[in-house]
C-alpha cells in the first residue's frame, strides 16, 4: 500500500506564499507617520518567533524601539558609516553610491533591533556542536519570517546593515554577550517597489537562478527539465 | 492630504503565510521515497532565489543531491558526528538523545547543500563593509525562504547542523573558500507534525513571546496592550 503525502496547501493559498516571498521588498522610503497597532506588531514579532532554532534554543531577542530619541541617536551612527563606506567607491560608482537611500531610521515610526544571546541554556547544545554559528542562524531565520509576514500585513520592512555594532550596544544597552544582528525599520508605506531597489537603480542586475544550480557535486552544474529559468 | 497605506493581503492570503510560518517543521522522519518532479524544485529553489541579500550580491549556490552514493556517503558523515555529539551528554539526556531522529538523508530522495561564496564580486560590497558576516546572513534568508515555500507545496525540509564542514566538502568537491552553510533533506512527506519534535519529545519547550521583547533598551522589558502572548 501507497502511502498518501501530506497535501499541499490549495493552489490559492499556496500562490500567497510565493506572493509574500517575491513581492518583499528591502524597503528605505516612503514610510508613513501613522504607528503600527500592538496587535499587528505582535502578529509579525510571533511570526519571527516560530522560526526554526537549532535545538530549540530560541535565541533571538526583540528590542523594540520608538522613542524619538535613541532613533536619532542611532541615525547619527548610520550617518558616520555611511560616510566611512562611501570612500570605498570611486567616480561614478561613488555618485552611485551617494544617490541610493540606505535606511528609514527616523521616517519609520518603529525600529526593530534583533539581537543574538548565545548565553541561553536553551537547547541543550543540541545540533550546534560541530557547527556553533548555527545558534547563529536561527535568529536570521526568524528575521525573514518577520520580513515575510509584514509584507502580507503591508508593512515595509528595511535592513540596515552597516552600523557598528559597538556603537549599537552603547545606544541600545543591549550587553557585550549579546550581538545585535540586525537593525530594521518598519512601518506601513506607500507603497512595494516591483523591483529591488538596487535593481532600478543600477547598482546590480538579478542573476538566474541556473548560474546557482549545481547537481550532486559542487563543480556539476544542473541543467533541469526546464527551459524558463 | 494623508496618503494611503500600501494594502494588506487579503485576509485570506494573510492567513496563508501565517500557516506556511506556524505549521512549518524541522521533518526527520515520514519522508516518501516518491522524488520531486523538477519543476516542483525550481519552484522552491526560486523562492530561495528572491531572498534578500547584502548589496544584492545573492552569494548562494544550490547543490541538489540526489545520487544514492553521495547521499550514503554524507550520511556516514552524519553517523560519525551523531557519536560525537552523543558524548556530550550524560544520564536521562543522552538516552533522550539517543532516541531522536535527527535526519532523513537516506529516506529523503533529494538532499540540498546550499553554498555561501563569498568570492562573488556581486554587489560591489555594498552593506557590507561594516559586518562582512552580513553575506553569510543572506544565504540564511535564502534557506528560510525555501522551507517556507516547500511548506506550502507540503513538502518536508529537515536540516542536519552537525555535519563536519571540511569532510562535506570533501564529499561534495566544494572548494576551499566556500563554505557549505546547511545541508537539508527534502520530499513528499506522510504528515506534518503539530508541534516541533524536539518539544514533543520533552527535549526543550517553547519560551513565551513575551520572554523575549524589550522596549527601547535592551534591559527594559516591553509589556504590550496584549493579554494573550
Amino acid at each position: 500500500m501507497v502511502t498518501p503525502p501530506a497535501p499541499a496547501f490549495p493552489p490559492a493559498d499556496r500562490d500567497a506564499v510565493y506572493r509574500a516571498i517575491h513581492g518583499r521588498r528591502d524597503v528605505r522610503r516612503g514610510f508613513l507617520p501613522t504607528p503600527m497597532p500592538d496587535d499587528l506588531l505582535l502578529r509579525i514579532l510571533s511570526a519571527a518567533h516560530h522560526a526554526p532554532s537549532v535545538g530549540f534554543m530560541q535565541p533571538w531577542r526583540f528590542l523594540l524601539i520608538r522613542d524619538w530619541q535613541t532613533r536619532a541617536a542611532v541615525h547619527h551612527l548610520f550617518a558616520d558609516a555611511t560616510e566611512k563606506a562611501a570612500a570605498a567607491y570611486s567616480g561614478e560608482q561613488r555618485d552611485r553610491y551617494a544617490g541610493l537611500k540606505l535606511e528609514g531610521i527616523l521616517e519609520a515610526p518603529q525600529n526593530l533591533c534583533i539581537v543574538f544571546d548565545p548565553a541561553t541554556e536553551r537547547g541543550h547544545g543540541l545540533g550546534r556542536q560541530t557547527v556553533p554559528e548555527t545558534a547563529l542562524y536561527s535568529v536570521i531565520c526568524a528575521i525573514q519570517n518577520l520580513w515575510l509576514a509584514a509584507r502580507a500585513e503591508g508593512i515595509g520592512v528595511g535592513w540596515a546593515s552597516i552600523l557598528e555594532p559597538d556603537r549599537l550596544r552603547d545606544v541600545l544597552a543591549i550587553p557585550p554577550h549579546a550581538f545585535p544582528v540586525a537593525y530594521l525599520c518598519l512601518g506601513f508605506v506607500e507603497s512595494f517597489a516591483g523591483e529591488p531597489d538596487l535593481e532600478r537603480a543600477g547598482w546590480q542586475a538579478r542573476t538566474p537562478l541556473r548560474n546557482v544550480l549545481a547537481l550532486d557535486r559542487y563543480d556539476r552544474d544542473w541543467l533541469p527539465e526546464n527551459p524558463g529559468i
